[in-house]
């Protein structure tokens, strides 16, 4: 299966997310906008936060903070509603997932702050313009997810795992991967590993049951790519037992007006 | 004059600071060690100063942020202690600048908040490495440092104006300058401006008198190169009136052990 792109127009995918009309991943949507992970916190927690994300910039690159208590990004994607234009949440409590849900109207309050993160999908569109073709696309899926056995640097009380993304490139290819995910910083820049899985403590078959995705086949010649992840957040509010924390569901992406080339070495 | 490197290691500097045997700028010593701003801020304005920073990484780029409470350094240099290891001091509360001292043993409390930010005396060494010569180490000085009519993104209750910090340079070096400079992301990066300082607002017969420096003079062929500078928080201190705020006295930094090539590209 190809995956289909239905919405090319940030804009437009944000309406249907308002309007109830999209609920699927955003994974090869939009190709050439910037996506974006979530993670929204009470105000006092919002410095430590925003800490770890300074002391672990390649899974916490932020793009975006909004003022406490606002959920209007003024950004990214200007007038964007943080509440309903993402195509499904999370919401942990004590680090645990009390529910799923498609808007924040009824339960967001005067004390929230978000964060939007960068996200890979924003480069796999430019590695697909590049001529690369990425086996999760053409499953219709997004790339595999998986918790690492390498440690966050800690901020306050945050900590966890950093969580990675997988995919596998002919090896006298690799170069030129590195070279081209590297000048976007902001959305996790080049790899933190590549080559054996093991290492990283990570069974390719095994894409974790949270976060998902399409397990990476790695084809002869082909090595595998990981790098740091937007859902890491989300490990974290589990292993620091967060009292709250909201987070887009894992795929379902906040898609920005930005595009890729104003996120070139920022 | 030519200014006389009186210390090469940043431990023994760091130790006369402490032993009350340096109470002068640190410009021109230690080359090659990465040079620090300091801002100390209460717990309750950290979240708000750490997203002034991140969202003016040009005047304000983050080293290493301290937990609350602790004055001593972790990473940028281990057990380095923000209370005594800089030559001078200055207390600002809601935005005047009310004593400086050679030490804040006595006004620490267990709820402050140490912010290190990079600092172009680091590049000055690199440029002089180079081969460039800088009039204010002829001269024993530090960079002239002005006020633009630049105004920083505001964050919660931090504004105020871009201070930068300017040097010249022959026409045809300027791309070198600038390629060079753009390498050190953590210590200002590339300038914010090149050319004509009545743009910016600037006399460069006139540093400000708040932050100093060597008036810059240009030679024939000289075209004004302006960076972002690390006394931007004092400004910023002054214009939001912020109720208690430590720094750096201007030119007298702290001197972290980490080297400059381990700031490249950072």
């Amino acid at each position: 299966m190809t995956e289909a792109i239905h919405y090319s127009d940030p804009k437009a995918l944000r309406l249907a997310c308002r309007q109830g009309q999209w609920r699927s991943s955003t994974s090869g949507q939009c190709p050439g906008f910037v996506q974006a992970n979530l993670a929204i916190l009470p105000r006092d927690l919002a410095f430590d936060f925003l800490l770890f994300c300074h002391r672990n910039p390649r899974p916490c690159p932020v793009i975006e903070v909004t003022e406490p208590g606002d959920p209007i990004l003024r950004e990214t994607a200007h007038g964007a509603d943080l509440r309903t234009d993402l195509p499904a949440y999370r919401v942990f409590r004590d680090g645990e997932v009390v529910e799923e849900r498609t808007d924040l109207l009824d339960i967001w309050t005067d004390d929230l702050v978000g964060f939007l993160l960068g996200c890979s999908y924003t480069f796999d569109a430019v590695l697909e313009k590049s001529g690369f073709s990425l086996a999760h696309h053409a499953e219709g899926r997004e790339p595999g997810v998986y918790v690492s056995n390498i440690d966050c640097r800690p901020a306050g009380r945050f900590k966890g795992p950093l969580i990675v993304s997988a995919r596998a490139f002919a090896g006298d290819r690799v170069t030129e991967v590195v070279e081209l995910t590297s000048r976007f910083r902001k959305t996790h820049g080049g790899p933190v590993y590549v080559g054996d899985p093991g290492e990283l403590g990570i069974d390719l078959a095994k894409p974790d049951s949270e976060y998902g995705g399409f397990p990476l086949h790695l084809e002869k010649g082909q090595v595998p790519l990981f790098w740091a992840c937007g859902v890491t957040p989300q490990a974290v509010a589990r292993a620091s037992r967060v009292p709250l924390m909201i987070t887009h569901k894992p795929g379902h992406m906040f898609v920005s007006d930005l595009t890729v080339d104003e996120v070139l070495r920022d």
